[in-house]
């Protein structure tokens, strides 16, 4: 395996008892009932593991948005042309898509990551090129990617979010964009969670009952085609997933690594968090749930993480839009660990 | 009745439904799957109908947090002595308190009303007096207060929010302090919804069984001492209500009026909805849920208005700590409405 991923996943630890045990206690002596913030005390807690401090700041909001293209296109398994993935990126660079709005909104910045659209895209300010290859194969007569590439992908994730460090990383978001991933995150839910296909697959985009039970049959061949080893995180990634899954995970592994909050954003970044917590169940520790899609694996996905997302809004664009709400929620939730009075320092009375 | 308040109640109208349309229309044609945004593209709509804009703003956001004392607390009802509620409008006032830290998150400003707070609160920056008297009766022994008690509140808030209207408002929450007001809103609950004393009464800030079981003897005991008429909402806050709660439905009325949108915080923000609702059905389409209190009574009295709450995450503060985060969703929908890129703008192709 290759050596900065071996590493990565080596340096993961467990969450700091000690920063939590001082976060829960210092939450028990702010001015209000004890445990009425409910799971935004939990989250606080969390979040002063990960950092290993009870008083975590989470000024560097990123939200990472990785994009690739999937061959199994070609079997028509998507409600929109390839040729969105790419559109998509550049509305990304010009600021019109969901995700900038939110990401404006929480005052976050945006990464785009091209990791293997069909075509390429420019290089430009707030993109950066990790292209495995002009989008994956065909799962459905043959491997979505070599052995390799799935390496490739998982340490361009690592240099990425090591890149952004320098310049400063409380928290990041995991948002993804690729017309057709929702068939490869599908495939990666039913090997990972054990669950039939149908039961994990959903409408993406927006398909039809016809085309949904086409998109059942093209994941149920891929399946036969490739034989994905349950236990190898790895040869699923390679035989079923996607470059931009590929990177996401490699992304959660290295902010684990580094002691970074990731929060998750719906399925295909839940199908990222499988591989990754796969690779290291240690890593799922780091990991938020923002929310619920309304893709129907996705509740699967989570269940199987034991994690219990923050929202359900009935929300299923990706991009890392649910991430970005998440992450106000979590900035919310840690101001108000640090920044509330105590019961002594306002001069309230406590419970009689 | 208060001229003031007959007023308010015969302006509010209906939503803007062309302004609603537009929205609608607006929604499907903006570079994302459609309906992917799930209810922050519901909550952009209703937004747009309040407003009677396809393009609203919500840059102006005001969180109102209401406070007074309740004469039933001499039945021994609260886990926390009465002066608790003066110490935590200090707290307010000295920027410490849960509702401070997520107003500056949210980037709205906090005003602090003196319903009838016992012992008074001196005037300050920050803070209106609009205190009606020195705290409630003890409704276990008789009515809350009396009939003119009760309009006088209802007027006083919306004098409070007409008076900010000339600073400003584009969005309001509606928060409370009161140790003992969920004792009262429980009672409210029950006479408004129809529900059993027992299913809509909760620990509030946190009571033990036997003292949850002699709560609840207290709320019986003064609806049959009172006998509030569940066809008269101003009956109702007379009789079993608090000044805060009937000084928020004021304000939530006149918001209708003035078509603010109104965000709904918790258990004791419910009450005052269901007085509001009560006395004009058509405001409750001006309110949002933000969230599902761990209050048990909360679900039955957002069932009532027909309202879904956006948030659930156990919380049971008050303040208006609920309605904060859900004011940062209200505007992140409509950021999203008028910030995305439509389909043509960004050349992205739609659904094939």
């Amino acid at each position: 395996m290759n050596q900065r991923l071996t590493h990565v996943l080596d340096v993961i630890g467990p969450l700091n008892a000690t920063a939590m045990a001082e976060a829960r206690a210092r939450q028990d002596v702010l001015t209000k009932p004890r445990r009425s913030l409910g799971r935004l005390e939990d989250l606080s807690v969390q979040i002063a593991g990960i950092r290993g401090s009870s008083s975590p700041s989470l000024r560097q909001k990123l939200i990472v948005t990785m994009a690739a293209d999937h061959g199994v296109v070609a079997e028509g398994v998507s409600a929109y042309p390839q040729a969105v993935t790419r559109q998509m990126v550049d509305n990304f660079i010009a600021g019109g898509a969901a995700i900038n709005v939110l990401a404006r909104h929480i005052s976050a910045r945006v990464l785009v990551v091209d990791m293997g659209v069909v075509g390429g895209v420019e290089p430009q300010p707030g993109l950066v090129c990790q292209m495995i290859d002009f989008g994956t194969g065909n799962m459905a007569r043959g491997p979505a990617m070599s052995a390799s590439q799935a390496e490739d992908a998982l340490v361009a994730g690592i240099e990425v979010l090591e890149a952004e460090i320098e310049r400063g990383v409380d928290i990041v978001g995991a948002g993804d964009m690729g017309i057709g991933n929702t068939t490869a995150s599908a495939a990666i839910c039913a090997v990972a969670t054990g669950r039939r296909v149908e039961e994990v697959t959903g409408r993406g985009a927006g398909l039809d009952d016809a085309q949904m039970a086409h998109k059942i049959a093209v994941i149920r061949k891929a399946l036969e085609v490739n034989r994905p080893d349950p236990g190898d995180p790895l040869d699923v990634l390679a035989k079923v997933g996607g470059f931009e899954i590929g990177g996401l995970a490699g992304l959660m592994l290295a902010a684990a690594a580094h002691r970074i909050p990731v929060v998750l954003d719906g399925f295909n970044s839940g199908a990222a968090a499988l591989i990754a917590a796969g690779l290291s169940p240690m890593a799922g520790e780091y990991f938020i749930a923002a929310h619920m899609s309304a893709e129907p694996g996705h509740a699967a996905m989570l269940e199987h993480m034991g994690l219990s997302p923050l929202l359900d809004l009935g929300m299923r664009l990706g991009e890392g839009t649910g991430a970005a709400l998440g992450i106000t929620l979590a900035e919310a939730a840690v101001r108000l660990l640090t920044q509330m009075a105590t019961f002594d320092e306002a001069g309230v009375s406590n419970k009689e």
